[in-house]
């Protein structure tokens, strides 16, 4: 038996305890990071690991992924672009019922249901709600996606996305600026008037600005913002600039009057977050594409309805795997303190689903003014993300990172192996109905979303 | 005699060759970085350093540069705002005589003769600068910069800056984007129909746009640039949009012909660099509030004619010391190489002398990309300028550098004590008159600049 002729330099994996305890003796030792899967998955992980499909499928969703591209082509009203009908509701997140829905969703809804005249008074609307006489349905079950409470209805214009290689298409609602606005729940008169005014004036002079101009490409623009400070989350300031820049010149010489014009452009410049509407159907109509490709263990969507937070995964259809909403930790506005947030609500997170957001924030670490934290850990927070993705969006250069491409396409198998969660950054709502906007921070999934997630890919492993 | 009683510590300053030997038998060695100063400059380091003046006057000058604030007042014809003259021309740099003027600045110089009507064709126009007949003298003579040649005329409109506490004012030219432009020496017929269309369209159109909207705040543009990518000298995106989102409501309201407010949009969202000619006067306006400052050893203007590179110091009036002008070091645009660039030129080096370009590289990594190097190197860049100045700036914060404020006020007794010189970032003109932009790059002043003006620092200290 052969022994050891020089001094060893030891590996460890997981518990610090020997790694510890051979480093008081002056061992050499490169301590492995590693901590065990998420507890009972050790099953499902084995099954979907030994998928003979899974490299493949997921090499595919991660390059259509990678190679879509988002035109704005139109606005348009979503009774127009999705069909809508007068007492047809949309709203973010997983499917949801009245009865369970959180405080600014319900706030956003009644609001929603007043805007478009179907009660005098929003709080008349509820009781429709109960009986079921206005129908609630996911935006992402209609190609759309909304911020927040993410309520869309008939009236409401939309912003009207396609990838010019696919033809498929993408919506979102109009951004309302920031505090008491519909989407964090506030419903008041100046909430409703504002409403109005998108969508007899704001919507049709983008229309006329979109038209005049053609196409105007949002994933070049995207690209350019992560140059820019903007994770295109929370950030999305160069976005909005950008968007300025590119419609301006078409909505002057749109024919519309001058008072008009202006209204519209210091609209949008007066609002950063005014970009995010296009980012999140930009993201949407991506990931989009990976649907349904048998044995990819990518996720393809994350949403928030303020109760339930929901995947869903390329491998598995238009399933849900839901779990709590958590409330997210962060910096308030005012007088708001943690006890006044919402937990965890949108389907803004299909930023993050994509590797922008909290993903990016590396690019981004002016954020930490907005979101909490400090600089350091938004850099850790990208790096960390790189452990359970799929690979690098080839547009998405973080300079910081040396141009590296922002961490894309969450792999569940990666989530449950590591038990890194997915890091999300967000607005908070205030969990009263009509209070509107408390903050904004940070928040992760709950575990469970993809234990479901893989247990049902793991159903699906051909035997 | 006590001896060691413990392990030393060893701190080393300067040559190495201790340091690596007491580092290979295990001793605990703190490596100080150190150079020795500049040869020859010993004893006037000396006065100088012990100059009683010294400290309170460079508080007082950082005080100054810090608390100034810009603000865009106006846009006029230069002959208007500076009283110019028909035959008198401005440029870059400090001063200098036809006969030694570079190839990029006879281009600009011709160009401008025959944009004023002096000579019908730019090349008539040698013989008059020969003999004198159109004077020369620096744009920062007259409460002036320009950026590369720099080249200044009675005709050409001119941003109008002004500090509100103090009522100082400062000028600049409007940009007219990249390439064959005059600024880089090109003064084809092309090149005089943009400066003419920028006099009768371009200016009145922003004149109107300034006098609706009230005084800009350039200052706070800047603060948020370096949020946003932008090192605000060869980086002014976010600063170009931002520029566009506070005028173009104006703009639209002007009671202008939408196809000329289209154009103005058109042309300065086209051009990324829009904003450095608001930039650089804002630098000049605050660093021209800290000059005559005895016995402050702060430079208060870095600037390049093409053929020389002058600094001009706080503590000595408005002397320049001088030096010639290096060729740059960066990336080429098409088939141009090293050997056609022009040495170093304009007055943009003022975003420097305040902490932004060169200095605030780390705020804008994206950068690299058009002037060279690595992110290593930019991020490297600014922590190596807080070796040669007297504080940080309290409104440009660098978030990556965890809300650092940039670099501010380069103090020559550091730079000859160190030996680091200024980081600066630049365009490239072509060497031959005509020829335009060639490149970018990284250049540095002569350091016989700093020598020469802490000798006429050390000259005034009193005995």
């Amino acid at each position: 038996m052969k022994t050891l002729d020089g001094e060893p330099t030891l590996i460890t994996a997981g518990a610090d305890l020997f790694a510890d305890a051979a480093q008081a003796q002056a061992a050499r030792v490169v301590r492995v990071d590693w901590a065990p899967p998420m507890p009972g998955t050790e099953a499902d992980l084995a099954a979907v690991m030994g998928d003979p499909r899974r490299a493949g499928a997921n090499a595919e969703a991660l390059r259509r992924v990678a190679s879509a591209r988002a035109l704005l082509v139109d606005v348009v009203p979503a009774r127009e672009a999705l069909g809508l009908a007068d007492r047809q509701l949309l709203h973010a997140g997983p499917p949801i019922e009245w009865a369970r829905t959180s405080g600014p969703m319900q706030g956003a809804l009644l609001g929603a249901a007043a805007f478009e005249g179907l009660v005098a008074d929003p709080a008349d609307a509820a009781a429709y709600y109960e009986r079921g006489e206005f129908t609630l349905e996911p935006c992402h079950h209609h190609s759309a996606v909304g911020p927040m409470a993410g309520v869309l209805s008939a009236s409401m214009w939309v912003w009207v996305l396609e990838d010019p290689q696919t033809g498929r298409r993408a919506y979102c609602s109009l951004n309302e600026g920031l505090g008491k606005v519909l989407r964090y729940g506030a419903y008041s008169p100046e909430v409703l008037d504002r409403l109005r005014w998108m969508a007899t004036v704001l919507g049709p002079a983008l229309q006329l600005a979109v038209r005049g101009h053609g196409p105007v490409d949002i994933t070049a623009i995207l690209a350019q913002m992560v140059q820019m400070g903007d994770e295109a989350h929370n950030r999305n300031r160069a976005g909005t600039l950008m968007l300025l820049r590119e419609l301006g010149p078409d909505l002057v010489e749109a024919g519309l009057p001058s008072a008009d014009v202006a209204a519209v452009l210091r609209f949008v410049g007066g609002n950063d977050h005014f970009f995010l509407n296009l980012a999140m159907p930009a993201c949407k109509l991506a990931l989009d594409g990976a649907r349904g490709i048998a044995g990819s263990t990518m996720v393809v969507a994350m949403a928030r309805n303020g109760t339930d937070f929901g995947i869903q995964v390329a491998g598995t259809g238009d399933d849900w795997f839901t779990g709590p909403a958590q409330v997210p930790d962060g910096l308030y506005l005012g007088d708001y303190g943690p006890e006044d947030a919402n937990p965890d609500i949108g389907d803004s997170a299909i930023t993050e689903t994509i590797g922008l957001g909290g993903f990016a924030m590396a690019a981004a670490p002016a954020i930490v003014r907005f979101v909490g934290g400090t600089v350091s850990d938004a850099l850790a927070n990208t790096r960390r993300m790189y452990e359970i993705t799929l690979g690098e969006h080839p547009a998405f250069a973080v300079p910081v990172l040396d141009f590296r491409g922002t961490p894309l396409g969450i792999d569940v198998t990666k989530v449950v192996r590591t038990a890194i969660l997915p890091q999300i950054n967000t607005g908070m709502a205030g969990k009263i109905a009509g209070t509107g906007q408390v903050g904004a921070g940070l928040v992760t999934p709950p575990a469970e979303a993809f234990g479901t997630a893989l247990r049902a890919l793991a159903a699906r492993v051909p035997r």
